[in-house]
């Protein structure tokens, strides 16, 4: 398995103001065509710590690519184009056809003044450039001591066409792709997963590669053969499986509304939303996913008390005495939703996120999730001690994980407990 | 300024598996106090790897900080602990009274086995240890060559916690923050802006370091002054506001949706939502921002035409003469769920997000964003031609932002061109 580096370049991405995502997207994508990648380094824009950067990758010795994001646009931060130059010791000239298209680009366009034009057409004599049909920054292509080296934009979407269009051809791709299989997991927390699957996994300890990688609720459980054996991954799967199925929501890149989706597309049953505290998040991520009209119908936001007892037909009486983050109103609410946007499943979310709102009795964090199907509803209460951004992405995980088990017949309509 | 480094470690986190987001909080912060990172290194789960790592950030001879994130939990793959233990050439031991603690602390919560409480108990002679209020693995502390080291856990809550309640009180705060302002924009593409700039920064490029951070449609301009003069930021800022204020949305941590928020409140605006492809996105947007309730009263997310006809009073006429995705249908909506919701203004949208239900005369892309406003309404035809995710993103930012414009009066009602 051939090795990489990557050395993401702004200083953006080392003084905590922008999130490097590129790094992510390469190594995995890299990893798909047998390339590992070893390492992820940011430095600023500052040609002398993108040389020493380059140097110090250079040095560990398997590395047969290293891939540069970032710094190689017109404006005055960008400097990659200097440390590369003064790497390399190449001669630069100015490309006049590449002037040229770019002047006609972008004379339809935004005015850009001709200065920065002849920044962007000044190319190195010693690499190859390719090309970038979505920007005006082209990647660079060279081969030094057995290294390959891309240089590249670091707009993602720019990144993602060129590694499709061009870098994929210039690297020897491996037929080989690795063995590996990631199951997800909802409604169950690491530790108690990890305890559940160590009687399973214990026979695989030297062969199989396990990590565990919790985000909120939901648990990637990572297993890499590293054996011959290619039949060991689906010993396992079908060993968790049979153990622990109820909490498996799938494999590979699914998202847990994308598991929901799949099984109301499956099964022909449409939903509707009524979501308070949430305001939207739960649409969103379901249409999030293509294909999402063919079961969704819509929803009702009702932020506000007005818009509930209009839009949702909650009564006075329920406000005055359960109040509007109550079991009796949550369950109210996908009844409503249900009948009024003529749907098979109903579900409403109404809680508590803060910072402010609460009460004694009905603290920041409380939230009731309530599923309508079939005239019965099925309504349960949390309390999710988080901040205001975790509480509404935590409520939308467990209504969505309920609304699957729902839909897997794995709930039980006659629990009335409040 | 006191320099520092970030080593994270984990496989997900070279492989592409997993997002780093704690450099990005950790750098933030630093700057903060005054601590300027100069490099971000991610390695794997390979204690070979992470020493490497250690000791080749420890030659960047002005480095005063490391922090390491990551590899210091119970499960098999964490193995910073083990690579920590070898850097130091320190001794271990089991501590007893912390294993007691776990021990009760898992007794009442869920099942873990004693296995790993004990490898989470075991400790290090030469380090001191943190509390950690949010999990079992305790950060570590130690000076070695006047470097000062943080080994820290990989979760983003407890590191943020660890950082506030100990981190902070051993570093030597600087009381000087540093000297920078961000400018956020709107509605401008980034050579645009670069270009109206210019001859405004041009009197400051010896002594202003500016950067340029595009993120889909709104444009951070980030400016540091590394001069002795604390009057410059203000002076440009004055100078830019006056030429381009109508794109500015504000500065610092601003969104659009708080821009838009802080609007509404001053002027005691209430706003309702009517969205079709956007499903939800722009009310979840909205309801991010703490506060929200007092002037977002709800919305319809009207994915079907179904909804659109009954909750929108969308008429049969329409759908048949304009087709779901029309000027008319939009601004129908957006004078219905103003009057429905009883709310100042209503805003609409609906469009084709893809990757299907595109046609010859309407292709995927193709978008109305309406506003009504005392009984007057503006709508705007948009053709974005990006994939699924990025259309529904930027339709959610060039709503928010065309309520922001119209909000300033920016918006010409009178303007009926389709």
């Amino acid at each position: 398995m051939s090795k990489s580096a990557i050395i993401t370049i702004g200083d953006e991405l080392i003084s905590g103001y922008r999130l490097d995502t590129n790094s992510k997207w390469l190594s995995k994508n890299l990893s798909d065509v047998n390339i590992q990648n070893l390492s992820v380094v940011s430095v600023g824009d500052d040609p002398n710590a993108i040389i020493e950067a380059i140097a110090n990758e250079c040095d560990k010795s398997p590395i047969r690519y290293i891939f540069i994001t970032g710094g190689i646009g017109p404006t005055d931060d960008d400097c990659t184009y200097a440390a590369i130059k003064s790497f390399l010791k190449s001669d630069e000239y100015l490309d006049k056809d590449y002037l040229n298209e770019l002047s006609i680009r972008f004379k339809y366009g935004q005015k850009i003044s001709k200065k920065l034009l002849i920044k962007q057409a000044m190319k190195l004599r010693d690499v190859e450039y390719l090309p970038n049909l979505n920007g005006s920054a082209l990647p660079m292509f060279f081969v030094r001591d057995k290294i390959t080296f891309f240089v590249l934009p670091g707009v993602p979407s720019e990144i993602k066409d060129i590694y499709k269009n061009s870098i994929l051809a210039k690297i020897n791709k491996s037929k080989l792709s690795r063995d590996e299989l990631t199951l997800k997991f909802a409604g169950i927390s690491e530790t108690v997963l990890h305890e559940k699957l160590e009687s399973v996994l214990k026979n695989y300890l030297k062969t199989v590669k396990v990590s565990f990688l919790p985000n909120f609720r939901i648990i990637n459980l990572r297993l890499i053969n590293t054996s011959e054996d290619k039949n060991i991954l689906k010993e396992i799967k079908d060993n968790i499986l049979a153990n622990l199925g109820d909490y498996c929501i799938g494999e590979g890149d699914i998202t847990l509304e994308n598991a929901v989706l799949k099984i109301l597309i499956s099964k022909g049953l449409t939903l509707s939303l009524a979501e308070s505290c949430t305001g939207g998040y739960i649409s969103k991520l379901i249409t999030d996913c293509a294909g999402s009209s063919m079961v969704f119908k819509g929803s009702i936001v009702a932020y506000s008390n007005e818009v509930k007892a209009k839009e949702l037909s909650i009564s006075d009486d329920f406000f005055k005495n359960y109040g509007a983050v109550s079991f009796e109103v949550a369950e109210e609410m996908s009844k409503s939703i249900a009948r009024k946007l003529n749907t098979d499943i109903g579900m409403s979310v109404t809680g508590i996120s803060g910072p402010d709102g609460g009460t004694e009795d009905k603290p920041v964090g409380l939230v009731y999730i309530s599923i309508t199907y079939l005239n019965k509803s099925f309504t349960k209460k949390f309390n999710f001690r988080v901040n205001r951004d975790g509480h509404r992405l935590i409520t939308a995980s467990t209504a969505l994980n309920m609304l699957r088990l729902m839909l897997l017949n794995k709930i039980d309509f006659s629990d009335k407990k409040k």
